[in-house]
């Protein structure tokens, strides 16, 4: 499925499959039983209905074979040939089988589907929606070109870091570490998830201590920090910590895809003034097996359409288990636009973390070719032997480095706080 | 943990794990990760923040070995003594880490745990809540004894079904089928998941048009048939739908809950004046791989708490991938009070569905020792060969000798339409 492909008026998703029976019978079991049809064929399922509801098996091409079956509780057809088929499959709905709604999308695209015997492996790759979700939702608000609009940062990329421990710091503490933070030079501050409006962190407390040290450290500097505010919460607390953020002269809320869902998100970014940083934490419930779940790239279309500007991708040679190959799926795919244009793409920003310092700088930017993220470190940063001030300041050098195409190692010999992390954290 | 457990302020999760490292090394790393540590310590998680904040490890019972990762992409310790152990971990949390907020606990139950290299298998087995959340969320508004007040059914299961084809009719023809089903004596009667606001079916019509058809049959016999709609959209669009439900009668609104999220599910619930029926399609992806996602037991008390009165639970010898061990215990769990009286114990009515005819009433009262569920079948009853009234007649017979404790095929021979559906369905 290309990126700019978009069917006035199907819905396109495509999906890997495992499966014992044909791989024909297999994808029709699909398309049935996620539109018109169900285990038996039953007497209101006329021709003329089908015709105009049910889902089409746009392509199926074939994989590997499977040894084994990926799910528990797969069934065998009579006659099984012995092979455990793969394959990629396509499927199409008209779009007035629901509208442009995206709650209803995931009833459609997924539902059910993983549940069904016929599977023993079944995730969704990929979505292509007509352009009629474009026109019904509102999509990122400022996406890339509103964050460097906001913070003033052009031609590299915003380097950040999260506020740690991720629990436990006061309401001062926290503008202490922001303070700390803002004058060595950092360009974006977020909450850990874990910290949202706990009774001895509430959230007003936090937030107005935090952006009172940003407003002073702007008048004094001109710098314009982007503080991720972490709002996750029921939908009216979300909107009354929103106007809190306003009033504060906050330009960034934080909210956690998971736990919000996305009617909650939709809400909220109809009322909202602020870039949305959409935390994916939660996400390995979804990603992390390969024949369950889905794809980031399918996830996170549902997500900008619905109106995050920012979204986590994890890092290169990240502390966790994603693998380098996935990141930069991610990541491009957050830069890539889901509509033709002139449509507005829904662009967002991708944010590398965990595990992220000098030394992942051009590699990231070889794989990406751009410099439109967001590039957090915490290690990276409080961990360099300069202090946090030559942190920020390797990082900087690394980019600057990775975008004039010159090997790290080579830029460091002019550039000390880069040859200090380096020999930190490796290379 | 135990069904009425609950500490006044520690919030206790418990977990499935499969890890290369030494069961207590990785059951920390759970226990920091999701509190006041990350992967270096650092400087500002003093003593005192640790003891005021940390995750505590309760218990570790290790399990059988695994012979292979379940998961891809988790790591090995140096020296690694070759053995990949399972075992239920169960961890605790101060509740001031957050306060009493289902989406905040979301990300500290589940968040990142699951990306974690430590562990090449991690799954949420099971949650136990101090009673705070009881205070702040409003649970089950109607439950098992609000649903047989509004249909008038006691002593026995509500017989239910699902209108078919799943999407494609028009709101008339919807509503034909709804009073022939009515008309065979149907207790209950839901919209598929695929079908909510499609131009071609829109929510209001279809609504208006099933209800006029119930209202009708009640005006004629006094019964009162409980239509499950869906309503699932955004959350503007299901309030006003709700209101749509109530201006018409209705008893019972239908929700995706994967699709609208925890926020818009408690922003429903305050409004609602109507039994909650949580539809669960979706739920294949964080529970079918036994490794990762979570435990039915586990999601279920999120969605109590939130405000739902029925969920699925799939059905005995049911035609999806799960296990019958499994769907008795999901149901086992819905009737479980969360709270020890004489707290509200917000238990929620189980729906058994998929491939349910009269042939597993038997079973299933036996292993639930209840009739407080709703019973749906579709080719159970459509599917009878003495035509729907017959069909629904089998079920009612089924359930009457189940809880006679007297064999089906015994029953059966006073009873023609049970031994009817014997005969098609088996025994």
């Amino acid at each position: 499925m290309t990126a700019f492909f978009s069917h006035p008026d199907r819905i396109f998703a495509s999906y890997f499959i495992e499966t014992a029976f044909p791989l024909e019978q297999a994808a029709a079991t699909m398309a049935g039983e996620q539109s018109t049809g169900t285990f038996l064929r039953v007497p209101g399922e006329t021709d003329q209905l089908r015709e105009q509801f049910a889902a089409r098996v746009e392509s199926i091409v074939e994989g590997e074979h499977a040894a084994s079956p990926s799910l528990p509780g797969s069934g065998t057809p009579k006659n099984w040939d012995g092979i455990r088929r793969t394959a990629t499959v396509t499927l199409s709905w008209p779009l007035h089988n629901i509208g442009p709604s995206l709650p209803n999308l995931l009833a459609t695209v997924a539902g059910n589907l993983s549940e069904l015997q016929a599977f023993s492996g079944l995730r969704l790759l990929d979505l292509s929606l007509p352009s009629a979700f474009l026109d019904r939702y509102q999509g990122p608000q400022f996406g890339v070109v509103g964050t460097r609009q906001f913070t003033g940062v052009y031609d590299r990329p915003l380097i950040g870091t999260i506020i740690k421990p991720s629990i436990g710091l006061t309401a001062d503490q926290t503008a202490a570490q922001v303070r700390t933070l803002a004058e060595a030079g950092i360009d974006f501050i977020k909450d850990d998830e874990l910290q949202s409006d706990g009774p001895l962190c509430p959230f007003e407390a936090r937030t107005s201590a935090v952006l009172g040290v940003l407003r002073e450290i702007h008048d004094r500097t001109g710098r314009r920090i982007m503080y991720a505010a972490n709002l996750t919460g029921e939908l009216d607390q979300m909107l009354r910590r929103h106007d809190h953020l306003v009033r504060e002269g906050g330009t960034c809320l934080m909210v956690s895809m998971n736990s919000i869902g996305l009617p909650a998100m939709t809400a909220l970014r109809a009322h909202s003034q602020l870039v949305v940083h959409g935390h994916r934490n939660g996400w390995g419930m979804l990603g992390r097996y390969p024949a369950l779940g889905m794809n980031f790239v399918a996830f996170q279309k549902l997500w900008r359409l619905a109106g995050i500007d920012h979204t986590h991708v994890n890092g290169l040679r990240n502390k966790f288990c994603e693998s380098d190959d996935s990141v930069i799926a991610s990541a491009r795919a957050c830069l890539t636009p889901m509509f033709p244009a002139p449509n507005k793409g829904c662009e967002v920003m991708p944010v590398f973390s965990s595990g992220q310092s000098a030394r992942q700088a051009l590699e990231t930017f070889r794989a990406l070719n751009s410099t439109d993220l967001i590039y957090a470190a915490g290690g990276g940063i409080m961990g360099h032997p300069g202090g946090p001030v030559a942190g920020v300041r390797s990082l900087q050098q690394a980019w600057e480095a990775a975008t004039l195409d010159i090997p790290l190692n080579t830029y460091a010999t002019t550039h000390p706080e880069l040859a200090a992390a380096l020999e930190l954290f490796g290379n």
